[in-house]
This record gives C-alpha cells, sequence and structure tokens, in this order.
C-alpha cells in the first residue's frame, strides 16, 4: 500500500512534451502561429484596427446603416459588442449578422443564412470579408468584425477598441436615456482593470485550454484563480467593479464568466471550482445576468457547440456534454443589497 | 440577433459521425474491441474467472502468502479490493502490488519499483502474467488481479467476485473484529443495488466517456445521473445503502463517488453536476471518506495521472487539470444524526 498522501496537497506532475498526435492537431496553422516554444498559447494581434469616428478623421466615419456587425454568438470577445450595442441602443443603426457555431477549417461560416450567405454583405464566410480587405492575410480570421457594407471591407476587428468606440464615438446614435459604460472620469480605473481581467481571464482562459505543456498550463491556471480571488474580494462589497453602476468592466468580465462552467471549467481545465462554487463571483454574475441588456445576449446552445465542436484538438470526439445544469442563473443573487443601481440615476434599461 | 432560447433547456445535438482523428484513436486494439457499432463502451468480459476458496475445490485454495494483489491506485474496480483488504485486516494474508498510474502501449507496468519489476512476482508487466496464464490472451490487461505467486500465472482478474471472496472465503484470515461486509441476509438487497449501480455509475461514467457518438453519450449521461438521484433519494434518510453498517454495496458506490469530480465530471463529460453539488452524496461519500480503511486508501495524484495520462483520445495534450480543490473532503458531513455505525455493533475499525 502506497502512503497516504495529503488529498489537498498541490499535484505537481513535471513538465513533460506533449504527444505526438496533439503536436500534430496543434500544427494546424492557427496554432503553430499561436503558440510559443514553451507551449504557451499568444494571441494573434487584431489585423485591423482602424477605427469608426464620429468625425470621419479615420476614414471611417459613424454612419447609421453604413455598417454590419459580424459576432458569433459563442465567442466571448464578440459577445462584448452585442451587449454594449444593446445597452445603447444601436441596434438599428448597426446591423448584426451572426456566423454558425461551428468553425470549420474555411473559419466562420455564414451557414445559418438561407442559402449560407449573409443577405446583407453576400458572403458565405467572414474570410471573404477579410481577403477583400487584405488578400495577403494569412492569420486567423475573427470576430467581431465590422464591416462596411458598401466596400464589404473589414473596418476593424479590434474588439477591445469596438465597444469603447460604440459608447464614445457613436453618441449621436444612442438611444434616449442610454447608460455611460465609460465614464471620462472613471476611465484610468476601468482600463487598469481591463487590463488585469484581459491578461489574467479573458485570455486567461485560453491560456490554460491551449497550453500544449504541463507548465504553461499551470502558470495560466494559477493566474486565472489568484486574478479570480482578488475580483472575489473587491465584489464582496461594491456591487460593480468600478463606480456604482454598470461600466465597460462589468461587461468584459461578464462575458468570461457566463461562459465558465459551461465551456472553460472543462473544456479548458479551469477547473479548481465552478463559478457557481465561488459565491461572490456568482452572485455578481447572477445580477449581471438578470440585468436588461445582458441575459437575453446569452446563447448557451451557440457557446457549447462552438467550443467543444470546433476545437477539435481539445475534444476529438466532438460530443458536446449535456450538462452543467444552468437553471441557477435565474436564481436570487441578493446584490441590491450592495447599494448602485445597474444603469445609475440618468439612464434606463434598454 | 437570434431569439433568446431557454437556457435550461436541454441542449440537443443531432448525432454525428466521430472526426477522422477519432477515429483513429478509437482504432486502438482495446477501443475498437469495446466499442458498439452504436458507439457505446461495451467493457469486456473478465477473462479469468476462476474462484480461491477455503475449501480448495476450486483448484486455488486461500493461503495466507501464497497470492498477490495486483492492483492500481487509480483503477475504481482495484480499489474495492483494496478497502476489502483492509477492512478485513488481511494485508499480511495477501500481498499488494501498486502499478504505475500511467498505462503505456504495454498496459500496466511496474515502473514504480527498483529496476522496474515487481520484487515478488519479478515481472515488468503484468501482461507477463497474462501471458503466463493464458499465451493466446489479446484483450486488454486489468486491474485487480490476484496472482499465485509460485507459478506466476493468474488466479482471477473477476473483479466482482474478488472482494465477495475476500468477505466469505478468505474469513478464517480475518482480523478479530472484522466487519462482515456481504451479510447472508442482506445479500439479495446488496446484489441488486450492485447491479443498479454497476450499469448505470460505476460502468456508467466510462460509457459517458468513451462514448463515440453524441447519442450514445446522452444515453449514458441520462441513466448515470437519474440513478445518482435516485441514489440521493435512497440516503437522505438512511446512513448507507444496505442495513445500519456499510457493506459492498457502499464500497462499490464509493471508489465512482470518491473519482468523481477528480476525473468523471471533465474527462467523461459527467458533468450535470459535480459530486459537491449533491448535497446527500457529498455527506455520504464524505462520511464514508472519513471512516478508516477508506480515505487513507484514496491517491488522487494516482487517480489523475491516469485517467488524464492515459487516454490520449481523451486528452491529446496529456496535460493533467491543477483542480478540483479537495479539500472538501475532510469537512463535516453530519450523517451521524442518522443513525447505523460504519462496522455495525460487532466489528472494530481496522
Amino acid at each position: 500500500m502506497a502512503p497516504h498522501r495529503g488529498i489537498a496537497a498541490a499535484i505537481r506532475v513535471p513538465a513533460q512534451e506533449p504527444t505526438d498526435a496533439y503536436r500534430r492537431g496543434m500544427t494546424a496553422p492557427q496554432f503553430t502561429r499561436e503558440t510559443s516554444r514553451r507551449g504557451e498559447f499568444v494571441r494573434q494581434p487584431n489585423r485591423f484596427t482602424d477605427r469608426i469616428t464620429a468625425d470621419g478623421s479615420s476614414g471611417w466615419p459613424v454612419e447609421p446603416g453604413r455598417y454590419r456587425l459580424v459576432v458569433s454568438l459563442a465567442c466571448p470577445w464578440a459577445h462584448r459588442s452585442v451587449i454594449v450595442r444593446r445597452l445603447l441602443g444601436l441596434e438599428d443603426a448597426l446591423s448584426l449578422a451572426v456566423v454558425d457555431p461551428i468553425r470549420d477549417e474555411r473559419g466562420w461560416r455564414f451557414t445559418l443564412d438561407p442559402g449560407g450567405r449573409d443577405p446583407v454583405l453576400g458572403i458565405g464566410f467572414l474570410a471573404d470579408a477579410y481577403r477583400a480587405s487584405d488578400p495577403s492575410y494569412e492569420g486567423r480570421v475573427t470576430v467581431p468584425a465590422i464591416i462596411d457594407i458598401r466596400t464589404g471591407k473589414v473596418a476593424t476587428n479590434d474588439y477591445p477598441q469596438i465597444t469603447l468606440d460604440l459608447s464614445t464615438q457613436w453618441r449621436a446614435l444612442h438611444r434616449p436615456g442610454a447608460p455611460d459604460l465609460y465614464p471620462e472620469r472613471l476611465r484610468e480605473e476601468i482600463d487598469a482593470i481591463n487590463a488585469d481581467v484581459f491578461g489574467d481571464v479573458n485570455n486567461g482562459v485560453y491560456r490554460c485550454g491551449f497550453a500544449t505543456t504541463q507548465e504553461a498550463y499551470e502558470q495560466a491556471y494559477r493566474a486565472l484563480f489568484d486574478r479570480l480571488d482578488a475580483l472575489s474580494e473587491r465584489l464582496a462589497n461594491q456591487r460593480y467593479l468600478v463606480g456604482h453602476s454598470i461600466t465597460e468592466a462589468d461587461i468584459r468580465l461578464f462575458t468570461t464568466l457566463v461562459r465558465f462552467d459551461a465551456v472553460y471549467h472543462g473544456h479548458f481545465k479551469c477547473n479548481r471550482h465552478k463559478l457557481t462554487e465561488m459565491p461572490v463571483l456568482w452572485a455578481y454574475a447572477r445580477d449581471v445576468f438578470q440585468t436588461p441588456g445582458f441575459g437575453e445576449t446569452v446563447d448557451f446552445d451557440h457557446i457549447k457547440r462552438h467550443y467543444y465542436r470546433t476545437h477539435e484538438q481539445l475534444n476529438l470526439s466532438r460530443i458536446v456534454p449535456l450538462g452543467p445544469d444552468l437553471s441557477g442563473w435565474h436564481t436570487p443573487h441578493g446584490r441590491e443589497a450592495l447599494g448602485g443601481s445597474p444603469f445609475g440615476a440618468d439612464a434606463t434599461p434598454p
């Protein structure tokens, strides 16, 4: 009988080479480009970083009906823009195209639309718009992307800037009573927390899931849960991350938290605890989920099918788990007692 | 924007062919033999079903020091025999060999021992004993196996019979105060519950994890959680599965429950809830874990490394998750209030 080992002790596994089969899976073009020599996932930079501006100085002026926002409902980066568009009442000014949650080797597809083409852009693959803009582009084709409908070119796929610009540059087209999600006096604090949340949480879950060595995985896992612990502490006594109402910072944290148990916990091995086992963050996430503009933009079906059926190197069988039980998202959260209000005194729900 | 779908609604994915890469993984000899045409996992029968008997009528008489029990601490089927051997005080009569938790293409290995050989049997692989017994054997080499030390042959690898025989045929060698884990008056009830637990739970988690079609997986998942719900109901008001103290039935359920969150929840997609989210079963499992003879036989390091590093078709990267947090196993369970006692009035803890 082997001696009893302390079960709570950290289980260390020596860093070891991934298997040959895994290497083959990871040599698909998108992965060799985004994996460091130490096995870390290194997200590619965004290719189209032009901005759409109120004054048109960038060459892309804000104009109602001119652009089309292409998203996957599965994708956390795109989900941000869906939420912000809705909170600000930009639905009529900026139309939305939703891709099939399952990418194949040609990337994101408009296979949900009649004839397999986006009815406005007339293309079958988002890659068509990328190619129209840059015929030499060889990186991964990503959402969200904002397409200039007339030329079919990508104005921007720069997701961190897209939502900030929707808040600031598109202001003339906001609905009456739209909240200010990026108020000037709070920007420094929002930017700082966004940077931490991006590195350790938003992108951190991908760094866990796409690590190709034990060592790279463990480093990402520790950074993720250390950050979640710090966020739990911050949110224990305040309802939102910054100030007294919802800001861009909450939106960016939410789109990762809402996917946590459905995909990141198992598929990406982010499994110290489920979100449902982290009481402060779970109540916080439910509070945001139950706020108009959030829960109705969440599509767990797209989320689960995308992750489990697209990342073949993580799930060869492509079987989609039936769990987890998601009914808890609608249960009371009790966070009203902390004060604050979702949209502040001057704004209304969408 | 796609319409909001009820998030608690079951997410159905049409049954679909597994990928080519998965097929390749699943055409390793052990998997083609154990997968039905509908993608279901069908466990192979046990090859060596001789019994070791008190009267020696089987040709294998019970004798102290004659046999060696070969186990993996990772394996739930072998774990049963480790627990029973300890509860009955058979450590001196029946010695124990522990294999490396990571199987390679040659199967279970004695790589934890000096020189990579079991010091008593003198073999490097459990397959050597199988071959000594049946040179034509081509099935999967499994633990537990009881080896006749003198001849090096496998007396039995028939795990469901092994523990029952330790309880009944080996009685002359039990320690004073050993519990009766298979009392005659309860056998019918124990056998019935064991059959249900085997199909839906013990083997059910494997049927989830090794299914190669969505349909086969979903069927196994529903049977598993339906059974766990029924067991929760049964155990809500009684401390143990049958009678008022621990029996073979509890041992068989325990060895699956103790692995549930560490491996089955994520690796096998048994993810409706974690064990920690099923309050009755979680308290029951902690109660058993904290009973002498149980917790000290659990090796979470072997468990995690075995599953995540041996089933390459389920985890190509072979990265072992750092989670879950296992500290909860030592927390109070409150089950004493239900009455009963672990070993009954006439027996003592090991």
